[in-house]
């Protein structure tokens, strides 16, 4: 494979919500970048020798110099290209409040979604009350901290951080309940079903996601469900 | 209890390297704060009511607005008390590289000395093995990303946010040795242990760490071992 040449490329795989993430915020900024589509089952010498202590996309290389981890950069791009618009909020309490609730969809929700989808009977009826707590947490969390309309952020008519960190994964729902036959109850998270609604018809996002059935195959494929489970309440 | 009154509070527990780490930083940047020792076997109102999604410390309090988790506090001083000196450098490159290592300080190496400590017999020897492997991918990245010189961030003379985020933690290893009698090798780590004995003697760190003897005391505690063990090597 010839070299990517460009100033800015993008290492990642198509239906990573973390590279969604990456995506959004290049195009929001209007960054022109390359775009390297990896086989996690065959990963290139690019992709290892530039993100040697993880070996996963998304890996940002900017003017040879690489970056990995996705919300680390979120924030380098904010850093580096700081021109509006920026993608966190300039006010020091708001950028704590988005960071801290990022690494809590990070480190509580995204897990606890795994936790459903890898899980069966019993367990998985405990995993998904842990999720829907989850949620709730995030939604009381987010309408305490910001005001709720979309996008929340409180600044503007465009993505956020939270937008995008949030977005790129829960706007995949649809196709994770399709895939595993687990449902998000719209009426247990109204404040939070509404968002991601909204997000997924914003445009940018839009047409960043990936494909609703390519990436629901991908996970029916992943989870090696072939067919729904019916399960009659969260 | 008086409610405190001042305009930056700190909640807090003397024993936690999350908390050192938030004085270090106030510390570093002559911000003047109220400190309040919180028991975690009984934990304040107050704590509950300012941290109500981790119950956990240290969360500090500007103008009654409450922030929590410990690297999101430190990203939160540097950008509201934006004088001089900064905690994080000041070039994006190196702000990025610098979140990346602390991330992976928090999310695998500490998460990694956990179970060394609560593990036993060959469980041990295994979590002793992968905590050192985590300490080399530290020592070879930290030593590829920034200049190895004490303090590593190669900018200045003070302490950073990789000192801080690190040295709160890793100062404590003696007193973790003394508890559980697992020891940490120098001879496989230099670099890593070079670093951590010049933190030590840094006065700010030394004025700020906890004392050694009532550590170690705590921890045997809370690891309930009354004895020593031997573990000939790594």
């Amino acid at each position: 494979m010839e070299k990517p040449q460009s100033e800015v490329v993008l290492y990642g795989t198509w239906a990573s919500a973390y590279c969604t993430r990456v995506q959004l915020a290049l195009k929001l900024k209007g960054i022109a970048y390359e775009y390297v589509e990896e086989d996690l089952t065959n990963k290139s010498e690019s992709l290892l020798h530039y993100n040697p202590v993880h070996k996963k996309v998304p890996v940002l290389v900017h003017k040879g110099k690489p970056i990995a981890e996705s919300l680390v950069i979120l924030e380098y791009i904010d850093d580096c290209w700081n021109n509006s618009p920026n993608v966190l909020p300039l006010d020091p309490y708001q950028r704590a409040k988005v960071r801290f609730w990022a690494n809590f969809y990070d480190q509580k929700i995204i897990p606890s979604s795994y936790a459903v989808v890898l899980s069966k009977g019993k367990e998985q009826e405990n995993a998904i009350k842990e999720f829907n707590e989850l949620l709730t947490v995030l939604e009381e969390g987010i309408e305490k901290d910001f005001s709720t309309k979309f996008p929340f952020n409180g600044e503007r008519e465009t993505l956020g951080f939270l937008d995008i960190v949030v977005g790129a994964h829960a706007c995949n729902y649809r196709a994770l309940e399709e895939a595993v036959a687990v449902v998000v109850e719209p009426k247990e998270h109204p404040a939070f079903l509404s968002w991601v609604t909204k997000l997924k018809e914003y445009p940018l996002m839009n047409e960043t996601l990936p494909p609703h059935d390519k990436l629901a195959a991908r996970m029916r494929e992943r989870f090696s469900l072939a067919s729904k489970r019916n399960i009659a309440t969260l």
